[in-house]
Formats: C-alpha cells, structure tokens, sequence
C-alpha cells in the first residue's frame, strides 16, 4: 500500500545527518513561500471558506459559536490549502477538492477541540481555549459534530479511495494521540517512539491532505503515493518545527507558546535527546520537571539551557530538515511549475520558523 | 427525504392520546419478545462480536483496554441486532451488514465514552465509567478512535448510501447532544423541545442502524423509509422509558439508575409535564433543585411524589406506547414471518420495561 511505504519512509531515522551543524538564519523574505502558494490558492480557499462557514451553521447556536471561535482564530489553514494545491498539481479539473479540503480542516479543528481538553489547556492561538468559554462538554461535543460534518462531506464528494484515506487517518490520529497520553511525561521515551506518535498524531492528516487531490484527478498509485509522502514527510517536520519552537527554536527567541509543552509534561524529540546525553543530574531534573510535574521559577530557563548545551533544538531543527528534504525529493516526478514550486516553498517556510 | 420524513412522524404529538391511564403491569415472560430476536440474530451477532473484538485491536494497548471494558460489560447490543434484523427482514442475502452493525456498535460506544466525560458519570451500565479508570482524556481520545474505525468500516462495505445514512446520523447524535447541553438544567423546556433532542441523540442512531440493511437489499425507498421510521419511533419509546425508569417507572421501583437524571439536572419529559402541571411551590422545588443543583436529602422522593401526583411517570410511558405503536405500523407492509415477529416484540418489549 502506498500510504504505508509514505509513513515508513517517513519514520526512516537519519543518525548520520547533520546533527550538530547550525543553520544559517534565513532571510525573512523566505515567508513569500507561503505567500506564494496563498495566492495560488486564493480562489479555491475562497469557496473552501464559504463551505466551512455555511456547515457550522446549526439552529443550535452553541456550535457555530464554538467552531467558529477556533475556525476564525487566525489558523493558517495549511491543511486545506494543501489539498487544494496537491489537487492542482495533478491537473483535477473537478469540484471535489473544495468538499474535501474543507472536510479536513474540520477534522483537525475537532482534534484541536479534543486536545484542548485532553491536555487541559486554557489558550488556543493566542485566545482563550473553547473549553475555558463554554467547557469541556462543548468542546468534546462540537468536535463530534465537525467530524460527522466531515464525513458528509467525504460522502458527497462520493469517493470511497478518499474516503478510505480521511477514514483511515482519523483512526490513526486517535490513536496516536492515545499513543502520546500513555507515553505522556514517560523520560524512557526513545526517538522511535516518539517519530511514530507524531507520524500518527501530526502527519497523517498533512499525507491524507495531500493524497485526496491525486486520487480524485485519478493519477497514477504512484504519484498518489507521492503526494502523500509529501504530505506525511511535511508533516513530521511540521510538527518537529514546533517542538523546538516550544523551547523557543535555534535562536532561543521566547515566542508565545514557549514552555507550553514543558508545563504539561510534553516529552519531546529535543527532550528525548537531550535525555539521552545527559548526566544523571540532569536526567533528575527532567523527572522532576516531567514526569512529577514539580516545576518551579528558573526551571524553564534551565531546561532551555540544558537541550542548548546538548544541542538538542539545533538537532531537532536537522532532523525537520531532513524530513522537508524528504518532501521535496518526493515531488520529483511532477513537472516544474508554479505550484511545484509553492509546494517547495512552504516546506522551507516551516523549516525557517525554527530559527 | 425518507429519512426527514420517518423523523418528522416521530416528532408529532399526540396529544389526545392515552394521557392518564395506566397501563395493567405485563407478564414479566414478555422478555422472551427481545430473546426471539436474540436468538434469530445469534450466528450473524458471534461475527459482529468477533468484529469488534479484532477491530478495537490495536499495539496502544491503552484502547483495546478502555473500548472493552465498556463493550463487554453487559450492553445489550440493541442497535447492531436491530441492523442484522432489518437486514434479514429485508431478505439481504450479501456480507455487509455484519460490519456495518459493528460500525453502529462503535458509534453508540464512542457515544457513550463522550458522554461520560460530558456528564461527569461516575457510573455506567453499574461499572465504573472509563474516565473514572483512564481518565477523561482516555474516554474522549478512545471514543474518537472508535468513531475512526466505524467509518473505516463503512468504507469497507463501500455503500455511500449507508455511509450518507451513517454520517448524517453521526453529526445529528452532537447536534442533539448539544442541543441537549445547550438546554440543560433549563425548566422552561418544552416538551417539542424534549422531543427535537432526544430524537437526535438517541432516535437518529436507531433509524439509521434500521435503514442501511434495507438499502444494502437494494429495497425500494418507501421500505427504507419504513425500516427507518420503525427505528426512529422505537427510539423515541426507548428513551422515554428509560426518562421514566430514572424516576422508578409507573410502579416506582428503585432500580440502580434511580435519581441520575435529577441529580444531573437533566430536563426530560416528566420533568417537562410535571413543571407544566405544577403549581408556584413546586416549580420553586424544581428551580431549586434541577437549575442550582441544591439537592438536599429527601429530595428526590419528593420528586418522584411529585411527578406521580400529576401522573407524569404514567404519562411518559404511555407517550412511549404511542411511539412503540408507530413503530410497529411502520413494518406494515412487510409480510408476517418470524423476523417481523421479532421487531414487533422489541418494541413491546422496551415499553414493558417502564412498569
């Protein structure tokens, strides 16, 4: 199967990359790739947006309050971007695109609408979290609600190939996350482990995203695995980008998430290293900071002092290079053009927000 | 639609109906109504079991652990024999119905895990509630993982007909549920109001589980739609009796969910007609206690003294006697056999519950 060669490509470990080597701080200039592909897409989105707008209405007033709180908060909109851009690079000529990339913007707010209550947090890009304004129940319920919105709007569309591929990415997104709260403030945890939690969790949906558009414009199982292996390798860069962004990336910069992961116990890829190559001295203090929870003034400085000693977020930053590297090597059988390009673009502008 | 019509039906009052008279207690041996169907469905349900033993598989072992305990403790698997009954009612001679009365399972489970952590129960089915054992972050993420392989399932059986059915009563069940939330503890509802939600939250699963068997069949549209209203009315009785039971039921007997809803605030129909007939004192009782949660001891007999004054348990059930009747008039243009026997029994059988 296609989709299982793209996550174990992705989950391949790359121990003689270039850990240790700091990345020269890019021009912010480099943003224009994303902006790039916001323009590409600009007309599509228009119609993903109206379609995201008019299924959370409901007579049921809590709901639309709800998803539209987080659906209008400023989220990027990667995710149906993508689909809508992988959709262009393979020619599709038709209207489900629009359906399906609004369905997976549905199915990661939900997720972010389980999170917040799983991880009991009070903020959500920048705002208070839907949980704190109208409680845990909303969020679990809403989050029900804009799953089976989505599954409507996969079954209007009325491809069982998508619909087999978003189905089966919501299953093993549940189960990475369960994955993640078993594992949860675990010190033992190994670099494998946590590579397959975030392939779960994180980059099964970017491979799902990218891997609709292929199927629906019928291209060939390979290039379908191909949008895909850029989808899930993005992913997992994605998501190692924000864990090292959590500790305030390569340059240490203290942005508003910084310590977010730390304060809940999160053992991450730059925790997991610098774990693995520290003292026991150190290691004591991650099971105190960690594992019981015990966190007290200085102790964020101090775990930011210790993964820079270990190069712990450099290592990290590498190792979401490599994955983008993965991703636009994945590319390499379509033609060169516009959106080619925008797709590259975008890996680099998530790797450049690590530093 | 079919489907909004077979809803629609459910949803009409009845008000001139059987209001005020009590039902004579039945012969407790009415049970064997729902063992006949137990028994006509045992071969296709020992596949359904081992579906949903091997789909709830999985290396997290955290979610075989949490979806069995909940799957294995004593439910009575109503809704996927109600599938299987309607599939073989329908004469439906192919392979499908077995996964999709596990797919109907899984989505009543994830409910249920959902609701737990919505309602903070401490108990179900006379066990600890998941959360209590894993949490609530367990019951939300295993409950999505659920909802996850039940589409997955669908998918497998490739009808977009049922998956239409099955999506759409997926976002109908949160629509209701928070409908439900929205209304809580709130002694101004109206018994349409009452009606509209738990047609969602419970009904909607019950039409649905009842139409995808005929439309695997390939039946005609009007036997779909009547397959659906059976499951629908038959809901609609079956959550009304459980209203009444959690006040005792007609006899008032205490059984182990007694006083739940009224310590939760929930507002169901007896609560709804008891308000309306009652005078200012006893509407203070019920602002007191079901709006401020200040219940104090002996509270709830007053409750149950007072709904039985106004014969609120009665009228409950004989509101659920209409509905079990629109049930069983929906099957009748199907012809007399054991398996119509069987459905008819059902419904008899969920109103004799109330007494």
């Amino acid at each position: 199967m296609p989709q299982q060669a793209g996550a174990s490509s992705a989950l391949r470990l790359r121990r003689g990359s270039t850990v240790g080597v700091v990345a020269p701080i890019k021009d912010p200039s480099v943003s224009s790739g994303v902006d790039a592909l916001v323009a590409l897409v600009t007309p599509d989105m228009e119609r993903v947006n109206a379609t995201i707008l008019s299924r959370t209405g409901s007579d049921v007033t809590m709901i639309p309050e709800v998803a539209n709180h987080l659906i209008s908060s400023g989220g990027k909109r990667l995710r149906p971007m993508l689909t809508l851009a992988t959709a262009a690079l393979s020619d599709y000529r038709g209207e489900g695109h629009i359906k399906l990339a609004a369905a997976v913007e549905f199915m990661h707010t939900a997720t972010l609408l389980h999170d917040d209550v799983v991880d009991e947090s009070d903020m959500r890009r920048g705002k208070l979290a839907a949980r704190m304004l109208w409680g845990n129940e909303a969020s679990v319920l809403v989050g029900d609600f804009l799953l089976g919105q989505a599954f409507k709007m996969m079954v209007e569309v009325g491809s069982l190939a998508c619909l087999d591929v978003l189905s089966t990415a919501a299953a093993v997104i549940a189960e990475g996350e369960v994955m993640q709260l078993a594992a949860a403030k675990d010190t033992q945890t190994t670099q494998e482990a946590y590579l397959t939690v975030i392939a779960s969790k994180t980059a099964a949906l970017f491979g799902a995203a990218c891997e609709v558009g292929p199927i629906l414009a019928s291209r060939s199982p390979a290039e379908q695995a191909a949008c895909r292996a850029y989808g899930v390798n993005l992913g997992v860069a994605f998501q190692l980008i924000d864990d090292a962004l959590d500790y305030g990336g390569a340059s240490a910069t203290l942005g508003k998430n910084v310590g977010d992961d730390f304060r809940e116990g999160k053992i991450t890829l730059p925790i997991v290293l610098a774990f693995e190559r520290g003292d026991e001295e150190e290691r004591e203090f991650w099971r105190r900071t960690l594992e019981l929870g015990e966190i007290g003034e200085g102790d964020l400085d101090r775990a930011i002092a210790i993964l820079r000693r270990h190069g712990a977020l450099e290592d990290t930053i590498a190792r979401a290079r490599d994955y983008g590297a993965m991703a636009q090597e994945a590319l390499a059988s379509f033609p060169a053009g516009a959106w080619k390009r925008a797709l590259f673009d975008v890996v680099d502008f998530c790797i450049s927000r690590g530093h």
